[in-house]
């Protein structure tokens, strides 16, 4: 079950190969970081502008934190998003804006979160998407959450 | 507030010459990780063990994971401790053994903790013990944990 994650936003020059390499055919899901300054780099790259259509048309998208950013510049569609609050200004009038930790949509190929806190329910929710809830619970319990956990 | 993580498991030879450049004048905290293997390895090595006692002796040591092995391989005297529940039953025999997420035990030296699920409070733990109440809450807000969360 290959998978990418976009983190070293000096290196957004390397993404424009990755679509020349039908990068879309190798992995099952794409997911936008956050980091303030980093999410605001990677979400203005034409690049991933384009991974995350073909990834949200095709496959699977997520995006955390700022990384929510991209679902904007990118040109989603309008529906249920969240993100760091930080950067709600910025998304709540092309959004139905939610402040749910992990919130899934489009027909359950963009599932979007909030922040460092969100990020165990956010990669669970991913999980549970690309393997089903038996991998999910085989993941998530040897982690030993505090007993309360809400998720 | 300079602080230490150990990681790299194959990499406990380079142990050795942080004990010879005093290494426990840097930095104010200790941290052993788990991730079984990694833990057997870095709990046995007899540099880290040495490190392990001037820290919980001196300064601020914490065992996360497996990692609490550790303790045990480092010689502390019995007291509260938690660890991953896969090597509870090494540890239950010389220490007061704890399923809490986060264990402050000694005189506030030695925190111990589960998993990657208990890896937050853990941390904000250690961040309240060096940099206190506020400067934790300061950390942690921003991180937007999910509603209920019980840390």
């Amino acid at each position: 079950m290959p998978v990418v994650l976009f983190v070293d936003y000096p290196h957004t020059k390397l993404y424009a190969p990755l679509i020349d390499h039908k990068f879309q055919d190798k992995y099952d899901l794409l997911v936008v970081p956050g980091g303030a300054k980093g999410a605001d780099t990677i979400s203005k790259n034409a690049n991933v502008q384009e991974l995350v259509r073909q990834y949200y048309e095709k496959k699977l998208v997520g995006m955390i934190c700022a990384g929510s950013l991209a679902a904007k510049t990118s040109g989603l569609p309008k529906q249920p998003l969240t993100s760091h609050p930080s950067v709600k200004k910025q998304l709540e009038k092309d959004f139905e804006y939610s402040e749910e930790s992990v919130v899934i949509s489009g027909n359950g190929n963009l599932v979007t979160s909030r922040g460092p806190g969100t990020a165990f329910p956010f990669a669970l929710a991913l999980v549970e998407i690309l393997c089903g809830t038996k991998k999910r619970t085989e993941v998530q319990n040897p982690m030993v959450f505090p007993p309360g956990t809400p998720f």
